[in-house]
């Protein structure tokens, strides 16, 4: 299996008031972890994956457009202090499009771990000046294809 | 056409680093016309529409959960005062669950209207001691049947 | 009394887990009415106050920065329909810095109001090349003066 | 120096336009300080400092009500991968209230920290039945006088 393993940390104010992570929050999780799985780090310092090979600052050539995406609720969250384990992988690899996709996972630990979320993001990669898509580099290619799996099935459409 | 017409504002806030309405901020547009055409009101004096059939406090019989989303992004959304025509309707009426459609458009005015997203809603009515789907009610399914169309057929899949 | 009385509407996603609206959405608020009050519309057609003299857009001489904000919780707020009333003056117009001041009340009705919350924020104005504050142009200045009042007094520091 | 360092991570979805963290998500980042600082987990593997005494459950007879805050934002934080260094004290410990002191830096590493703001929120203990202030309790002065320095002295008013 050649899942990525993003730890995303909750923060209490996921919740809403029915006391369980708002399913917008889930998104914003499933955003963070993108970001740190993509995005060339702007501090040096930092450590990211091999998958990290797009220039997100704003000043950029591309611009990365999210044009489509789904996700299935599976099991209520609860606030936690240890990070879900985001999986992550890719779903498909297109000609100027990627679609990512995620389970997201109860924390690493003792316990077996709970799947509270399966969802898949499609982006496109958009030439920041002609704002039309561009096609995938060789280099990108080369940094995702390792990690291309099975695309999510949904089964509550 | 028997769709609801639910006017949303944009907050400045809802814009991320590139200056365009949050993929996640979306959602929470959506959230919020789901709240304003399902929910009984906890206050008298607010008008809603006949669908505002659903107690969502607290203490209520139900939970409505969000089983499943799905959203397509058509046209990057910028900050603006005027609110958001975000038209809504019943894409089905399952046995114990709903699926709401949305397409959220630019504001009704002297213009043509943008359409920036379409997307659908599952969502599960709980019975919140059991914790188990519930059926859809008879006042239920009577409030909600004038707004019954086609569902969304997203293309970007 | 000289106050401009900005109509923000809740979302039911301003709440949190313990089903009022949460000190940080708070903030979001009253950036809300700022913004509202403060920036120059990019669409000709929205209708401001006389007090929005600010080029807010991304490629504007000025950035105003948020220096300081302090606020006072006096009332929790619960998810309802209608806008709260956020009335809004300057508390202080100084050489590059404006202290805007807030009270929030519950929505303008049949009912007396409740004051939900007090605040203040200084915002100063900054070239947006040098980085460095500049003053207070005559424009700003007489577009503001009229909502000049007493700035907040708080009494729970 | 006894301060708590609460390791708070950044989402880049806590921007805004202008690229920098959002003034009320800086909110959010204290609040989740807090939370990890006072709240007794409510999964037992969770590590906590020995601050972390009151039951923040639903069900617990006391609720903690945010009373007043206070910001200066000193520097705009961009977003980076490694957690902020919240420093968190008690700049008092009164009756039924406590002030919460933070100094908010850039993360720990081998660079000097920038020092990006500084703040002070009052929390009050309220009875959640009688919603009426109640005393801090032995228990709770004890677990956080050790951590009890001065308070705040902000510049910026």
């Amino acid at each position: 299996m050649t899942r990525l393993h993003v730890p995303i940390p909750l923060r209490w104010g996921d919740l809403d008031a029915f006391n369980h992570v708002n399913n917008a929050a889930m998104l914003k999780l499933l955003e963070e972890a993108r970001v740190r799985v993509f995005w060339i780090p702007t501090i040096d310092s930092e450590e990211v994956p091999s998958t990290a090979v797009i220039d997100a600052s704003l000043e950029a050539d591309t611009l990365t457009l999210v044009a489509h995406q789904e996700i299935e609720y599976l099991a209520p969250i609860p606030y936690q202090r240890d990070p879900l384990d985001v999986q992550l992988w890719m779903g498909k690899i297109g000609g100027a499009s990627l679609q990512v996709a995620y389970e997201v996972y109860s924390p690493v630990g003792a316990t077996a771990q709970t799947l509270y979320a399966r969802a898949s993001t499609t982006v496109v990669m958009v030439d920041s000046t002609t704002l039309r898509p561009r096609r995938i580099s060789d280099v990108e290619r080369a940094a995702w294809e390792p990690y291309l799996e099975e695309p999510i099935v949904f089964t509550r459409r």
